[in-house]
């Protein structure tokens, strides 16, 4: 955990990294930095010291507080009651294109895997029953091994070249995106389709991951396509949802898509609502969760309307979403309260365990990121870990020999006998070949006596390091199936273990009976607890376990185990996604200010000095200040002074880095004005056309004449910037901030002069360590 | 809808009203009253002019910002992070109980009521089948209304004669509490233990009315209640919870408790979240989410469990609501696309018959008003309804003659066998005579031709104007189960409607009867639509059905039905609920500011001028400032003046009437100060003493010498209450006012003076009427 030198991070580029990071200055110019280690790096400017203590000053944040300046107001005042109907309206039907879409994705990633695995197994049974009886079952494993490889290097390719935001599951970077940062290129159509492509991949080549994880991203990426009725990267402009074009709007849309993706990976569109909230709320607008709500519906129901036609079985809706854990009904779902304390170990088992798997993938994380930063070298650890599943897996079906019997009623749909008898199958080979979707299931559900503890405890140790090391590759896949397979095999093993210590034991045999019957409750208990342990989600995670077993009986257990698992796992580690947030130093808001942060105020946690504006201020002055890319600021305070008067200026708006882009490039000068009589005014659509790739400072050209002249912010700045005096606390500037989703709160003192600003950095670097409030660097990684 | 007299309200009793509202002050001071008809009413003045056009000043905002003034923020600084730890298990600890505790009390009402059911149908029955022989069935008539009569006059008179905010369902006052209105007693034990025995006097009076509704008021006054740890109604105080005692936790535990009333009324813990979170969310925090779910699962698991030990069937946790839709599984789970318009024309129906229920039920409430205000009226209004609902079910008993065979699989438990061959029981008799509950769950999962059409079109329409009739009335009662009853009826008639269109057509006569085979699914839809055409909520309700049903398919038909029963209901009138609140002019805060309200500025819409207290105030002055009964203000900014100097004065904070009222109590006044040496020093107990019953000024007695002393405020005040600028928008303010939860909100030039002051009352004046942009009048009613 010591620091490490970092290259790679999930935005920057080879080409990007370049650009930025000269230096490492504090956006708080009252503090000096206490880090020695950044001048004796001096000599490399490429490479800035990296450890979970930084705060990257890489990632700006979304404005999620409209911009009510006099062009916003002029246009709200002419819309109708009618237009704003209209609007709301059409927010719907963007809502309802993203639950559509999304659903198509979904079932078109489901419907390809399972194509794609259909023709895998197919060859290689064949294979094996053709060498089994030669013995040359070496040759099976390779060419195993060998298609295995090949979809996982060209999985890994297109991630590791094309575009490395697609790797992973793509839900911390949703989780920062909803949070209010903005994390360059997650939501681009490319991003997508490699994404796509990626998880197809990394599925089909037998990876240990989940195809669920990535469909949150997907949604994400369909919604910020979808509403804003163009495609920057096809170069497409539909002129539809101009009105969308801006943080605030396409914000909302997001949180839909990502609830979207849930619902369309869990079939539980309550769930994907509550994912939204949790990590993306701001202020809770009834009327937004509804149509969040309806984007999740949506697209359970187009998942579910298409698979099953493909299932040639239209009109049944009861799956609705990707992965499905079969209902719970009849004596299996029965619980006692004698039994809650057993939940509650299993919680913390699960704790424990994704604790451990959380700390492990951290090592790897930094190892990752100080040795395998090259794209060739990414693909190269990809190909390396799809061999050593396969042959891992290979060994391990070679050596086991738990055959079960093949009955009617069996479920498995890829049954490979091997070295069983006839009318048999080896268990063991099906809990690999399948899709772990059906393993899950299977694990759930199977008639006790299927799995034999052996085999399902070497499977959970096999699989619990395959997982571990897979998750952080260079490929498109989810760690929440191969968590809860993890967590079902050793929730199973437990089970079992219990139903066999209460038979043995004499007392209330044949009552007992009944109840430790079914493994498979405790399989599913045993999956709460190892998904809970690792990604430490809470209500969300609940409402989508109870969701996909449709049953809200275990919603009490199920919420116990979740409890547990967080507040043992939290003792030792932070969640993965947390883990690889911090590691890629993204300023996260949390809900609450540190509890004990109440002797801070915002005098101490702003930063000051402040760079101002005048109202009406020298073009040259203006392009000074935005090419300065030591501080490389995003809003500015706009001030007037009383004219021939010596008081201090007064805050009077508030005005950004983008919105004076689109002014220089306009020309929007005072002196300019009179012989633009003819020329037409400049429009909110004018920021809009702009948004959200508004050009670099570099790219506008002024002359050495226009730079004399001077720019009159008065109708573009935000009139009514919301201030905090300096005395105000951190947690009420941070209730403030995190309820509006503000980017910039100024600081004024009681005559209403600017001393500070408060941007998400500076909130973000207080945090609870273990010896109290802590403070992170800030630094321009 | 014309203006009338209004002498009751929610709140106000005789005693109450007769010291308010001697006139109508407006508190915004810039504008004279344009209501004519007040002057001609300044005769009467306990009569004030009451239409739904006026909002009252008599109700108060919570506060949902913390006062961080010195005292809170010495306390918050003292506090380790083991203390703050510590504050959020009790938090946990709390919720739990408030779960325990609702669970137990909804336990508690099911087993009266059906026990006190039980008898009354035996003795009933008894008689019945005594005197059908013999033809003197009036006897019979008389015997039921008289037990009927009996029970419901014990109900009307408890409510009427002791607690009048007990009547009704309770939603409407949870919904303002939770809004941030403080109604007053709605909280109290008192209220809760007269709710409960109106409601089993009600329901067991076979009113047509639910137990469920009031579930989620007995869950807030539970939280209220336990989170305080202390009654104030009986005088005990447990010394714990202390640090609870302000508005910002209290409101927190009431979201709590409603959610665990919700959860334990439907067995739908995430609904009840929904529902808290719809109500009452401002900024949505994650820990309280989660603490909100926990106390809702608690609260169904304590329900579900000692009920299933009422039944003798320890451990089997699957009924876990107070009503229980029963489950939808197997073939009629099924829908098919081409039957989602039909599900939406039956939403639209809900959303037709949904209005009309409400409109009537507005001129019912007028009338009531107007007429039936006192108590002996009440409770001979509430008399008259339950003769009129007995007779009426007895003719229709009387003259149907549908009668069904009672099959060994019966699941009917009080089946009348009247005039129905052996065998056979009367279904009319059966829809009367069960529990409100029972008859829906029948109606959803009865086999297909248990109920004749016209047994069920009479039976909707009787029930529609009894249940409109019913609701309003001086008893404690809900609305929901009626709603769903009447819907269930009217959609399993068309559901048989269908089914017999479609099996006399000859096309696909033998693929629909499979689909139509179960009118159980259109009881399902038809229930929704009704009740989303009265309520009007919509993603609590969803889900709260979508629990009930225990089957997640049907999620979007759900979802579209309610959808369109609000788009239709909405076009003609406002919610029940609504229409509740509406007349009694409470200053409901809805989520958003108007659409079209963009041009009015905080200038407009603010309270000025301001009453300001200096930060070293005369005793004398604020003793006569708060005994002003004509403004009768609870906030007021504390401003300080350059000494020496005619600089105008800023402002440096805001102080409540409460905590002035707590200063002047304990006489913290300069001058006592050297002599107080000894006396310790006001602490933040103090003020949570008093909460939330602080004394009036009238009963602190301040002496001639005492008025002359000086009061500093410095200590005390919040100094940072959060100001908006003159020019800020109504959207703006309105969105900063509600996502934090204010009750003041100060309004300042840019030399930080304060220029105004808007409250709740001033932003609720605005809302969107018929004609665009209307505005509400103040009125103390």
């Amino acid at each position: 955990m010591a620091n490490i030198t970092k290259k790679v991070s999930w935005s920057s580029r080879a080409d990007e990294s370049a650009a930025a990071g000269e230096a490492t200055p504090l956006l708080n110019g009252s503090e000096q930095p206490q880090h020695s280690r950044q001048d004796s790096l001096r000599g490399r400017p490429k490479e800035i010291p990296h450890n979970e203590k930084l705060l990257s000053l890489k990632y700006e944040s979304l404005d999620y507080d409209n911009i009510e300046n006099q062009l916003f107001l002029e246009e709200e005042r002419r819309m109708s009651y009618m237009g704003f109907r209209c609007l709301e309206i059409s927010r719907w039907v963007v809502c309802g294109l993203i639950g559509f879409l999304t659903g198509l994705i979904a079932c078109f990633i489901d419907i390809v895997v399972e194509q794609l695995a259909g023709i895998k197994y197919q060859v290689v049974k064949e294979n094996i029953e053709k060498f089994t009886e030669a013995g040359g079952l070496s040759i099976s494993l390779i060419l195993w091994a060998v298609l295995n490889f090949t979809f996982v290097m060209v999985g890994a390719i297109i991630v590791a070249f094309f575009e490395p935001i697609a790797a992973g599951s793509g839900i911390p970077q949703i989780k920062c995106y909803l949070n209010g940062v903005k994390i360059p290129r997650v939501v681009r159509l490319k991003t997508l389709v490699i994404k796509v492509c990626g998880v197809i991949c990394s599925v089909v080549g037998g990876l240990a991951v989940g195809k669920e994880g990535p469909m949150i991203h997907s949604g994400a990426v369909v919604a910020a396509g979808v509403s804003q009725g163009r495609s920057t990267s096809l170069k497409r402009d539909f002129k539809i949802f101009e009105y969308f074009r801006r943080d605030t709007e396409k914000r909302d849309f997001v949180s839909a898509g990502a609830a979207a993706g849930v619902s369309a990976a869990f079939g539980a569109p309550v769930g994907g609502v509550l994912f939204s909230l949790e990590e993306g709320a701001s202020f809770w607008n009834q009327m937004l969760t509804w149509r969040i709500f309806f984007a999740s519906m949506i697209s359970t129901f187009t998942l579910n309307f298409f698979l099953s036609i493909y299932h040639a079985n239209p009109g049944d809706l009861s799956n609705p979403g990707l992965i499905n854990f079969g209902r719970f009904e009849g004596d299996s779902v029965t619980y006692n309260l004698y039994e809650i304390p057993l939940f509650i170990a299993m919680g913390a088992i699960g704790g424990l365990l994704g604790a451990l798997f959380n700390v492990l993938n951290y090592w790897l994380t930094i190892f990752r990121i100080r040795y395998v930063h090259r794209p060739c070298l990414q693909v190269m650890e990809a190909m390396l870990v799809a061999a050593v599943t396969a042959t891992v897996s290979f060994t391990m079906i070679y050596f086991s020999n738990d055959c079960q019997p093949l009955g009617p009623e069996s479920t498995e749909e890829y049954p490979l006998q091997l070295f069983c008898a006839d009318g048999e199958y080896n268990s063991m080979a099906t809990a690999f070949f399948n899709t772990p979707e059906r393993s899950v299931r299977s694990l759930f559900h199977n008639q006790p006596g299927t799995y034999n503890p052996l085999t399902l405890g070497l499977f959970t140790l096999t699989y619990f390091f395959l997982a571990c090391w897979t998750y952080g590759l260079a490929v498109s896949a989810g760690v929440f199936i191969p968590s809860l397979l993890i967590g079902a095999a050793w929730g199973r093993l437990c089970g079992i273990l219990l139903a066999s210590i209460t038979s043995t034991s004499s007392v209330g045999a044949q009552h007992s009976s009944t109840i430790w019957a079914d493994p498979g409750k405790y399989a599913l208990i045993g999956a709460a607890a190892q998904l809970g342990g690792i990604v430490r989600m809470t209500l969300s995670l609940t409402v989508i376990m109870v969701e996909a077993t449709g049953n809200v009986t275990y919603g009490l257990p199920i919420m116990l185990v979740l409890m547990t698992a967080k507040i043992v796992g939290d003792y030792f580690e932070e969640g993965l996604y947390d883990i690889h947030i911090k590691l890629q130093s993204v300023p996260f808001l949390h809900w609450e200010a540190p509890a004990t942060s109440h002797w801070l105020t915002a005098r101490e946690v702003m930063s000051s000095p402040v760079t101002c504006l005048n109202r009406i201020e020298k073009v040259g002055t203006i392009v000074d200040i935005l090419s300065n890319t030591s501080t490389n600021h995003n809003g500015f305070p706009v001030v007037v002074q009383v004219p021939g008067s010596d008081e201090p200026a007064k805050l009077c708006g508030l005005i950004l880095r983008s919105q004076l882009i689109v002014l220089l490039k306009h020309k929007v000068f005072v002196e300019l004005a009179r012989s633009r009589l003819t020329r037409r005014k400049l429009q909110l659509k004018d920021f809009r056309d702009a948004y959200p790739r508004f050009p670099p400072i570099q790219s506008i050209h002024v002359s050495q004449d226009e730079r004399e002249c001077m720019m009159d912010l008065t109708e573009f700045m935000n009139p009514t910037p919301y201030t905090v005096p300096q005395e105000t606390s951190l947690p009420r500037v941070f209730k403030l901030f995190r309820a509006l989703g503000l980017r910039h709160l100024v600081v004024v003192d009681d005559e209403n002069r600017v001393v500070g600003l408060v941007t998400r950095k500076d909130l973000a670097r207080y945090h609870l360590g273990k010896h109290g409030l802590e403070e992170l660097q800030l630094a321009q990684t």
